[in-house]
């Protein structure tokens, strides 16, 4: 079965990611040079380029905002957990309770550009992956390594016995983000904005860490805090030598 | 003149910050415990509070999501760039291009969060004050110190010539930000995520600095760029026991 990809960047950003894998392109009759570029650069990847009449893009964006493109991807891979690779240097970032596929997506784009290895959620507690949520990565979540798991305490628990920090994001943490040993492999877990993680998923994990918030406002967007941790994690390995 | 601020976050916020001055607080009738915890909390500021109908909210918002709840506030006070505040532990964010109104209130919600002591935007080159962006900021516009500047170039010179170091945030810049001592007086400058700063305004800052972005594909979204340059602002002012 074949996944919509819309809008300019995230089409784009299928191209790269997938290349030849990519079912075909089809884009607007009469399109500026912004989308004759990303027809171009699809047809040297050796994708099928249509050119279709807008009412055409209309009917199968079904509302969803297209920008005059359409990529027929193949769907996104999910890996399963216990394959994920968690070497020295992994990076998972899992999410709980991320429901708005806006903020799902916001996570994803930071998370890929700060170089997350893989990112982690759990079925039932967080948005669906939609066409809305891949634009909200900017098309960054072609570029990801997906995992979707039943249960994330199970997760956690699983990631931790294979050696890899798991720490959840909490305003009422012991300790700052800062304060822990990052260097090694981690799990940054990220949970709901105005809830935080449930209880189940904080107890999963082997720290409690947050972040400094010296305003006079004590909240910050989930894709924000996300991208916070692994600047931190980017700094203390690069402090060392690491990366 | 009064300012129309929308939605519970947005109302709560305004009522935090500036307490009596609110000039009155509309809530719908009927509504559930979140909105009478919050008129409870209006009327303990002293502040006027009146139940009215849905369709009397729906009128006034005109269009926008107002959750039940309506503030008529004092419009947002603006501060002249010479009487900025920029003793030796100033954070001046500045925002050069970012013209959607979620965007812009998004960094404002970071920056507010994290410690920032001032908002500075060029009166053309950004989006306009709206109810759109002052929801988008979760309220914490409420609490920031604002200076909207005719030129942000001329505005950058002067914070420079009054000791600020002023940085643009940029991609191809020569140094990671992280190498430059943030310890002292800062203005950091974030352009549009697509152009980043205009020419004129990265001539007119010290320094031009890079995040890192090691994945594979390289742009944040400008909330999460200021966050990361305040955060590691915080980080090192913490290291030298600044703050």
């Amino acid at each position: 079965m074949s996944r919509l990809v819309l809008g300019i960047q995230p089409a784009r950003e299928a191209v790269r990611a997938k290349g030849a894998a990519i079912e075909r392109l089809l884009v607007e009759d009469g399109a500026g040079p912004k989308l004759e570029a990303l027809a171009r650069f699809a047809r040297d990847q050796g994708i099928a380029v249509e050119i279709v009449a807008r009412r055409e893009l209309d009917r199968l964006a079904a509302g969803g905002r297209h920008q005059g493109v359409i990529v027929l991807a193949p769907d996104l891979r999910l890996e399963s957990l216990d394959r994920l690779e968690v070497g020295p240097s992994a990076v998972v970032v899992a999410l709980d309770g991320v429901m708005d596929p806006q903020n799902f997506g916001a996570v994803v784009r930071s998370a890929v550009a700060l170089g997350a290895t893989a990112i982690v959620w759990p079925e039932h507690a967080s948005a669906p992956l939609s066409p809305a949520m891949f634009r909200a990565s900017a098309g960054a979540i072609e570029h990801a390594t997906l995992c979707r798991v039943g249960s994330l305490p199970d997760a956690l628990e699983a990631l931790s016995a294979r050696g890899v920090s798991t720490i959840v994001l909490d305003a009422q943490g012991p300790q700052s983000l800062g304060e822990l040993d990052l260097t090694g492999p981690v799990a940054i877990v990220i949970g709901a904005e105005d809830k935080g993680a449930r209880r189940a998923v904080r107890r999963a994990c082997r720290h409690a860490a947050r972040l400094p918030m010296p305003g006079p406002i004590a909240s910050l967007n989930a894709s924000v805090a996300g991208a916070i941790a692994l600047y931190e994690i980017l700094r203390q390995r690069r402090a060392v030598g690491q990366k």
